[in-house]
């Protein structure tokens, strides 16, 4: 089914993260109201009595005409025509429940980057599948970006992936300000598992560091995890892609170099000897990686791309194999 | 010429430096003694009576027997079989002036990363073209390796690079340690030429980080600077490479995020204001990477690759440009 974005089109944002935050700043900025479903009542009342958001990016202030925060899903999805998904990916399912309005009739722009747990699908294919969209109705936001940055002024590259260029544009143009620099990408299979690699690759960085690894051996493994995930989209959906670009390799190094990255956070705990479970229990949010070590794990069943840095994180986080000794071995295979 | 390294040949090493000095202690705990020419008589003299180089690496401590230093440049190169180049490369004609004893039957390493000034030429290059050397007899040892990390035991990966690949291995066996990974290469020009670029992206992302852009921004400056680097390699000398392994990408990843980086570190005063002389002047060792921005400009001329970034160094070092516009240009370009 073909499906043009109109001129006029309506947002809404799903999700009141930092991230969320971010972007409805950006798309508060550019012209029409934004619907915003924001389920959390403290963070709600704030939104509307003073345009603020009291949990992230509390310095941003919106207008408050430019913002429509509203508890009600199904009505804040009725009013829109796209509906950009900014929730923690580990949320995704528990933020869409209460939607009984049909999605189908929507573009759905995923800004998530992660895997709906316990399907093993990208956010991607699960829209496509549960909600009934065709892929040429579903698009991606991404790029190396931290909320903070983009909601402080920094230059910050975003990309947006559609099948469709014209749609891609039209998304584009109500994230453009001056401080966003916007790409286009057709690749929406590539950028979403690129997107989700990365916290794999994130985790295993946290991981050296905790185990004491220096700054020569964090290189090595980050160029190898590029290698690694360049593999893995080649090999499993060959497309004329170049990965050294800010939505593969850029936000990979974003995510790998950030000591503020919930993953490298997790892989840290783990390298400095907790357990896993103990380590889980120390982080206030799930990290994406951990889901996305598991669900990749299982995609590559079917693909065997060699990935011994995915594989290695694996085996640390579900077969409770010990750090020191997975990531001594994977020294050996890396090159 | 075949040029067929014996299992017992003799090393020397050329440059008293940090990276020099790490490499002497490889090669020392490998068997035979390591000839050692070194010309300033203050680190001559505490090599020979204290095993130690007081100006680098002074914790790592050398058994005498070990080690051969002297200042007899003319002596050490008649003893070595391999002679090892680890100057800064902006003195490498400086160091091999007083030589008369011919190199040509000698197999030659560099272990410098740089262009040597005034000749437009690399390290490789120079020696093929003014020793006489095939390039049958000249090999590379690089990969991400911050001398200090090296010389405290910290996992660093080497790449040895040579047209033989016995070669390379015999080269390797010298450099073999318990906390070294070693790679082969035959990949001469490529493994070079990304040797020097890297010090020109390390410069840019100074100039970036004076001029107070965030991290989202460096990491799309990096990935971008891959992307170049890969494609000047493909355009100007195309071959069966993969770049994203430790000896182009890691070492790329490790110039551009450290801080003590002196190309960085140059790029980084010039972000703050300073004119480029004043902070040429600020620096105790001229970076590499002002050489190397200068030489490729000249190289591209005939292969015309479209290298924006290093593009953007050339003028803002050598054109008197401004490095807020240039910058500002330049983020228009990258993806």
């Amino acid at each position: 089914m073909e499906y043009k974005i109109g001129t006029d089109a309506r947002c809404a944002v799903i999700g009141y993260g930092s991230w969320a935050t971010a972007i409805v700043g950006l798309l508060a900025a550019n012209g029409r109201r934004v619907g915003w479903y924001v389920r959390n009542p403290e963070v709600l009342e704030s939104l509307c009595s003073d345009g603020r958001n009291p949990r992230y990016l509390n310095d941003l202030e919106f207008d408050r005409n430019s913002i429509a925060p509203s508890s009600d899903l199904d009505a804040v999805v009725r009013d829109a025509d796209i509906v950009i998904l900014a929730t923690p990916s580990a949320y995704l399912k528990d933020f869409l429940a209460p939607l009984t309005v049909p999605l189908r009739d929507k573009f759905v722009v995923s800004a998530i980057k992660g895997i709906v747990p316990g399907d093993y699908q990208t956010v991607v294919e699960y829209i496509h599948d549960h909600y009934g969209l065709s892929y040429r109705q579903i698009g991606l936001v991404t790029g190396p970006s931290h909320a903070e940055e983009v909601s402080r002024g920094k230059l910050s590259y975003l990309t947006v992936v559609c099948a469709d260029p014209e749609n891609a544009r039209r998304i584009g143009e109500r994230f453009a300000g001056e401080n966003i620099r916007l790409s286009y990408s057709a690749d929406l299979y590539g950028v979403e598992y690129a997107a989700i690699l990365k916290n794999i690759y994130a985790l295993s960085v946290g991981i050296a560091v905790g185990l004491g690894y220096g700054d020569n051996f964090l290189a090595v493994l980050i160029a190898n995890a590029a290698g690694e995930m360049t593999r893995f989209l080649e090999e499993s959906y060959p497309d004329e892609r170049n990965t050294q670009v800010s939505a593969y390799l850029g936000d990979l190094l974003v995510t790998c170099y950030s000591t503020y990255s919930r993953n490298r956070r997790l892989g840290l705990l783990i390298g400095h000897g907790c357990t896993v479970k103990s380590a889980l229990n120390e982080m206030t949010m799930v990290a994406e990686g951990y889901f996305a070590a598991d669900c990749i794990r299982h995609i590559n069943f079917r693909h065997r791309v060699d990935m011994p840095i995915a594989d290695m994180v694996y085996r640390v986080l579900y077969e409770g194999a010990s750090a020191r000794r997975c990531m001594q071995e994977l020294t050996t295979k890396l090159i």
